[in-house]
């Protein structure tokens, strides 16, 4: 279907804006009142730049306060109409809204806003302008958008129809199913916004909560498949007023809101064009970076340093995933990177600071100018997790779906032996390998996934974390040299591997930390391109601010990840880690707490008179510094290490079908965090 | 009265709450639980630390979800109340916060309440420990403060009373005058929190947007004053959740906290030691300053250079202000500072980018880890409005007045010649001076008024914004060596001066920009130390972002200010500006648009057709690129120059006793001064 965008709902002037709207693939915009009178184009500049960059101006708005207003108003008011109508001959418009009134001049008299509203039709008509009467959620008289077009009816003037606008809908909790009684042909137009669900005065959610679809919680799919039902064929159009918007990059909220309306058409089933969600089967990798003087001279041997004071970064996390149980398995033939492995869990090193993925992700995944989390300057100043590998049955398709999505696939040199990588750049920064990992062993069986080696796996079963490989597609149906190439085994590139056994099995979760500016962005990303489902965000104390966080996973569970807003005062540092499933984590701990207690994150005592005041929970987990979660499934262990760079592990242990992430126990992790920092 | 705070309140790890709150002033505290929760500290070192400070433990809190429950869930509830108990012995605490149950197993049978909380009371009198039970605005069966009282009531025990929380009663629209019916000693707590006007989930509302006495749109005065009239003589205590105050500095936020208090006792005319408020009579100067390197090369003469290209911020500070009729009248004796003058309008140019104020100020008002606007990374890369003179009746006074009210009074270094001009540091980093003002003449007169100048001004007289001279004291009160010392004019400073003509008569106002955690802060600041008051606050489009803005002034108009946060995009300029009233701005804007039309900001076409369409407005207007508001009282013209770094001027003429400040006109200034800065 066409789609356009309101000028509204993207930052930046209105020629910025118009560009950015182009370049994202919009047919067509609504141009917004306030956007046009701070800007220096004429309305005949507009409409040919509009025009140059291919763009239709779909809808002018808006007209407020018009109609059922007493006689003398409505002279005043049809002058004012006039105004418009010259102006939009101007810009080449030819539909306006006229919102529902909320003036108190307004009369509560459907046959006198009908009869007004068939003569600005009529005078509309003659200058070739179409009218949408649209009821605001807040309108003074007519708020419910079956009375608006009870109007339009009563009104029965050919250049008059209504405008559906899904927040004034579903804010108000009005069933959409009413939609489909409207001839599709008197729905002159559609505007599209979610917005959480939040209990707030409706004027105010409106006006700064709005966001893209699929970024909230309407079901936004319903109401188009309604709409499509009514017979509607005119433009989805995105409306959204939003506060964080407003701020962020122009060209990557355009994009962000064209990557919405795909979703959402993917949604309705009107996008065969898109290719269907290849759902991650598990973490193939995570990379860490940190400065090159960190990481260049690593131990000869395959086992790490124990850690001295004066240590680099390098040596610390070394330290750190050697003390977990993790040995060095390989270095990359190419480039500075280490891999670290334990059974299924699986780290890299990486001494560049800015990976094989070159130069445009260092500067941030897009041309953006604002500085995204993963910027140089901060990779190389202390460790960060800057990639994740994600176990995909099917690169090339999880490769493609993104990039149909939007996502920059990130250019990659490599040497002619290296395997090929399809990767992307996430909102955040962090670079995603859509990847196949062989399992260690001999290396001359590059390229296919040996799955006989599932019998190792059978320790494993009983945890809810584990990946379901029963989706990988048979080892017959990967013919031809295409075939090998794309699936090569990453771990290839790493010479020939060992098995490393442990306590720690796989990867359990990474929690990512978003910029602000892109958080509901980012979900939407992880949620459209991996198919992984949202929970709902929580808000969780810290010592200097709030923790945003939204816990995203796959239905098995194979793939989690965290996106956390950490908004704490500026010169806090945005903490990133890596949780790792570990099978019996009181025997682990009480091995660490042995051998290395410098790097377990201590926790307080009064943790644990209030634990116990509230659960029955055995003395070790005091004694052992573990800390508990339960849900109604199951039950949860976990520890943290200490912090190098940005980056900490935490070691976990789901019990029963525990399905969280410990989040009730995160305030207290903060608060030891930043008192190690500050001293 | 006694003063505390509950933990919550501010930023921070459990000690350095306790630390910054202490060295605020604070009597006491409410130990929130979950900072104890997370706090390393051990309850007993609690207990020591708040000790030595000075500190007593006032409050535990909460136990939640107690009362009216079914028998098996009683005995669980008074398990954990041991727990509490045991916890407050260790602290050495002896009163416990007993919230009203939000629970879906809480009974709405107020007998059972009261029965089960004197079981409470019971079990804590054998522990020497008090309970105060209050009602959530939220509470399940109990949301009234009344209500919670007549449960107490009820109960009847002596170690039962009710604790009162403004946020709980006037959130709720109670009426507080209910208060006077509780006896005094049976209101064993007073929670103090003021908020917004907000229309939203009174819970939300609550958790996020609470803020200090006299930030908000509460009458805590009215509420502590019925209060009072009951006969409580225990703490007044702050319990505030808000979003910004929690990644503020810790310490800043605790003096706010108790500045906020200390205004509440003056207002129910409890804090006889703060000395009354000395209203400023006008703006004696404001202050600029840019970079050595812009303004160490002035012109021999007084009259200014002709800005070309290259020229230093200095030279085109100095180009503007001549353009707009200002003429150089004097130097400083010691310091590289320029005065320029226009009738009663005052701009001091600074060539160091630190001025008079020494490092203090140059590196925050305040001891804070936080970067404050002006420090001096910004200033002395672009021009910046960095210090205001106050014009006071009574300077020692004013600087008396502030001090008492927590402003960081700045030492000044001075020659032995120079005026001692009494300056403080607002939040936002400006350096604010009480001053007094020579007319200018013969340098023979220093330290006095020259009241006879008055008939100077008789042009003026219409002007609402005149500054009210009737209440200087008499020349004749001011005797002796002190007397003239501290009211000796600091423009003594500057040498002899002529008296400069001209279009401009007076600094209008002058809006500054405003840190984002400091707004709140800010706005208390001006309040309570000038005796401004705040208009409510503005929400404005800015093309990247959103302009809050609040308006503040004396009752006369003649100090106004508006403080401005732009929550735009990381990288755009906090702009400030200095208003410059006119007496026709016509004819001023006429001369300026020929000899200097490159000065002025551009006004879009667009924005005349909008204004035409809704105002019957001259064609001067477009053509001169005058804008134009008007109000209730009067009409408005003003227009705006270029920027030179931070700053730039705007020109304003009040008709009619006009009283705002053409807000509605800032969209399309921001927009265009974007457009300028981004090419």
């Amino acid at each position: 279907m066409r789609k356009s965008i309101a000028t509204v709902s993207v930052s930046g002037t209105l020629a910025e804006k118009l560009d950015a709207i182009a370049a994202a693939g919009f047919d067509g915009v609504e141009i917004f009142e306030n956007d046009l009178v701070a800007s220096p184009l004429s309305p005949e500049q507009v409409r040919a730049r509009a025009a140059d960059l291919g763009l239709g101006i779909d809808l002018y708005q808006p007209l407020r306060d018009f109609e059922a207003v007493p006689a003398e108003v409505l002279a005043a008011n049809l002058r004012r109409a006039e105004r418009k109508f010259d102006l939009m001959r101007r810009l080449g418009a030819d539909l306006l809204l006229v919102c529902s009134s909320v003036s108190p001049d307004g009369i509560g008299d459907d046959d006198l806003a009908a009869e007004q509203l068939h003569l600005l039709a009529d005078r509309a008509a003659r200058h070739g302008i179409r009218i949408a009467y649209e009821a605001l959620a807040w309108g003074r008289h007519v708020s419910d958008y079956l009375h608006a077009w009870r109007i339009v009816q009563l009104a029965g003037h050919p250049n008059l129809g209504t405008c559906l606008d899904s927040f004034h809908i579903l804010s108000r909790g009005s069933d959409p199913i009413g939609i489909e009684a409207i001839p599709g042909d008197k729905i002159f137009f559609l505007q599209l916004a979610d917005a959480p669900r939040l209990a707030m005065d409706v004027l105010q959610w409106s006006r700064h909560y709005r966001c893209f679809p699929g970024q909230g919680g309407f079901d936004l799919a319903g109401l188009v498949t309604h709409v499509l039902k009514a017979g509607y064929d005119g433009p989805l159009s995105l409306e959204v007023f939003n506060d964080v918007f407003r701020q962020a990059d122009t060209g990557r909220t355009a994009r962000d809101a064209m990557r919405s309306l795909l979703a959402l058409e993917e949604a309705v089933g009107l996008a065969p064009q898109i290719p269907p969600p290849v759902i991650p089967t598990g973490f193939a990798f995570a990379e860490l970076t940190a400065s090159a003087s960190g990481l260049t001279a690593p131990e000869p041997g395959l086992t790490a340093s124990v850690s001295r004071p004066g240590d680099s970064d390098g040596d610390r996390l070394r330290d750190l995933l050697a003390a977990l149980g993790f040995a060095r398995t390989g270095r990359h033939t190419a480039k500075p990177v280490e891999l670290w492995e334990q059974r299924e869990a699986r780290i890299l090193l990486n001494a560049t600071g800015t990976d094989s993925a070159p130069e445009r992700a260092a500067s941030g995944p897009q041309s953006d100018s604002e500085p995204v989390a993963s910027a140089p300057e901060s990779t190389r100043v202390a460790p960060a997790l800057a990639a994740l590998g994600l176990e995909s049955p099917d690169p090339a398709g999880s490769a493609a779906r993104a990039r149909s999505l939007l996502a920059p696939v990130l250019p990659r040199e490599r040497g002619p032996d290296e395997a090929a990588l399809d990767a992307i750049a996430a909102p955040d920064g962090t670079r995603l390998f859509f990847c196949h990992t062989d399992r260690p062993g001999p290396p001359d069986r590059p390229g296919l996934s040996d799955l006989s080696g599932l019998s190792d796996l059978s320790g494993l079963s009983d945890l809810s974390g584990l990946p379901d490989l029963s989706g990988l597609p048979d080892r017959a149906d990967q013919g031809g040299l295409l075939g090998d190439l794309t699936r090569a085994s990453w771990v290839g590139d790493f010479g020939p591997r060992e098995p490393v056994g442990g306590p720690v099995s796989h990867i359990d979760h990474v929690a990512l930390t978003q910029p602000l500016h892109h958080f509901d962005e980012a979900a939407l990303f992880y949620r459209g391109v991996l198919g992984l489902r949202p929970l709902p965000s929580l808000e969780l104390p810290d010592p200097y601010g709030l923790l945003r966080s939204k816990a995203m996973a796959s239905d098995d569970g194979s793939v989690r990840m965290v996106l956390n807003i950490a908004q704490v005062g500026g010169q806090h540092v945005p903490w990133q880690h890596i949780a790792l499933a570990c099978d019996d984590l009181v025997t682990t701990a009480r091995g660490l707490r042995e051998a290395r207690p410098d790097l377990l994150l201590p926790i307080p005592g009064n943790y644990y008179d209030d634990l116990e005041a509230r659960h029955d929970v055995p003395p070790e987990l005091r004694e052992l510094g573990l800390l508990y979660d339960r849900d109604e499934h199951g039950e949860f262990l976990h520890l943290y290490t200490i912090t190098v760079g940005r980056v900490f592990f935490e070691l976990v242990q789901r019990l029963g079908g525990y399905r969280g992430y410990g989040a009730g126990n995160a305030p207290v992790r903060l608060a030891v965090q930043h008192a190690g920092t500050r001293g």
